[in-house]
């Protein structure tokens, strides 16, 4: 018997959890369920399409809902309203809202004694559970979170919103003497500036102000003036043409000690280059539905993290196929 | 309250397993368990030492006892042994034997009430966790394990015992071009040869034929024939200065496909570099002895892995404080 998905919002993060369900032979796609007109959206793979109002009349079609919205205004209501009526997962990713984003969903998913799984992806995900190991492991110990490259959707944005500004791709690139320091083990201490540089290919109107762009850019808070940022203005043909993907990926170093003085270094690493930041992201969230509708059947219940699933209830083998393949 | 820790053996793995209870504050030693003569063992810290017959003596007065004997011979019969009076952790790492050590274990723990979690440490341990998430959140994937730069006790053992030779130190060393056929997500075929090379330190004795030696170890089955083998003869002070330390590491590194034709590339890799191969081992052992505990207190039983167990049950910290901090 498979387990039956639905997809709640439909966006590349919809579309990465679509081709996903592909690959997961214990799964089926029930269909996709979006706020536009449902004869106006075109599935990958063929999927079905609904209407959003249609969800609560499918309660006991779907084991699962993959809540694929949007961390500042979509999963807040979402995630704990569907929770009240299906097992859910979502990427919520805005870290300082996640407590008050697992009360509401821990709230909801008892009354109905289902399963909600918050902040799943790759950073909150696979990202928070190497930063979590790390920790255990070596109590005494520094841990460096790098990112990239990769393009920033929200940095992306940000740059859009300039008056003049067409369109834009900024990616986010690690300091590779910073990640050298840090592999290094001398733990240092860096700044943000030291970490990452910003890198922007901007495209702008005719007759627009690219000294003026350039500059606002670069000074903008919180987004670019901590940064080393370089801007290139290119045309909207170079963009689409060279800058059409969404790469993303990162590094998780943990340097730390061990032995009577301490005296002993040890370094893990782990690092993700992904081709497809939403289908990688999806992917993981796929496997962590298999979980959700494991736990739930097993009769659990409330608002998980990544840190509360043990990692065999990812899998569709059983306990003893991964001892025996995988331990 | 403390959790209260036994060691059960105390040779490099048990004095890791010491040093590591140091570094986490909500544990205390309550003493090591040798088959030696307690009187002639001095501890790394000062821990109370006591004979392995005592142990039996003292199950009120220990949460979790930590066996750190042998996998041939040591812990298939110590740790159902133990199972059935305390909650017990080993680092057993005989790959075939893991289904049977698995249900002994399962047995006894399951009879007694106690946990046992077994195969615990960086391989089998937190190399064994890789595989299993990389296959989970990548099902078109395929993984590769590499070894090294490291000191394999086994080889090493294997070498000393040739005829004329004193003393030896055996490294496996990962081959940086495989590595990076890895890296490129081409997903190639290796071959053992093309994987790993053995590089070795040789102490024979005065007037030794060592054309003979050499040729030993290098057609040696098993250990060292598969391999492209380097053999080096150097004097027992030269082996002391340069190669007293027991430095491990490697790689596991997972390349996999995503798309709606599997079109994008994803690579995994995680990588450790230690210092000390038998502290590494001992500090993630010291962490899933906490979860153990906890798991124990929470009235589970039976024999688990790394795989069973959720993340958060490694930590001191509250699931607020992990998702807050490390999230």
């Amino acid at each position: 018997m498979s387990i039956r998905i639905g997809i709640y919002g439909y966006g590349n993060l919809g579309r990465g959890v679509e081709c996903a369900i592909k690959q997961n032979s214990d799964m089926e796609l029930v269909g996709v369920f979006t706020r536009r007109d449902p004869a106006s959206v075109k599935t990958v793979t063929g999927a079905k399409v609904y209407h959003v109002d249609d969800a609560l009349g499918m309660t006991d079609k779907i084991d699962v809902m993959i809540i694929c919205g949007g961390s500042a205004t979509d999963l807040p209501v979402q995630t704990p309203a569907l929770a009240k009526h299906f097992n859910v997962i979502d990427s919520f990713d805005t870290h300082a809202k996640v407590p008050e984003h697992f009360s509401n969903v821990d709230a909801a998913a008892k009354e109905s004694g289902k399963i909600g799984i918050i902040s799943v992806g790759w950073d909150p995900g696979m990202f928070s559970l190497m930063r979590l190991y790390g920790a255990c492991v070596l109590p005494d110990s520094n841990a460096y979170t790098f990112w990239g490259k990769g393009v920033s959707q929200g940095h992306s944005d940000a740059i859009r919103r300039i008056d003049g500004v067409l369109d834009a791709r900024q990616y986010t690139i690690p300091v590779e003497s910073a990640l050298e320091a840090v592999r290094s083990g001398k733990n240092p201490e860096l700044t943000t500036r030291e970490k990452h540089t910003r890198e922007c290919f901007v495209v702008v109107k005719d007759g627009a102000d690219k000294a003026r762009i350039e500059n606002e850019i670069k000074t903008m808070p919180n987004y670019f003036a901590d940064y080393d940022t370089t801007v290139h203005f290119i045309t909207k043909e170079e963009l689409d043409r060279d800058h059409s993907g969404i790469p993303h990926g990162g590094f998780v170093i943990r340097s730390g000690k061990t032995g009577k003085e301490l005296e002993h270094i040890h370094i893990i690493e782990y690092s993700l280059k992904l081709d497809s930041n939403p289908e990688f992201t999806a992917s993981v969230i796929v496997a962590y539905a298999r979980a959700a509708y494991k736990l739930s059947e097993a009769g659990d219940k409330g608002c998980k993290t990544v840190f509360d699933i043990a990692p065999a209830m990812l899998s569709p083998l059983s306990g003893e196929q991964i001892r025996k393949e995988l331990l």
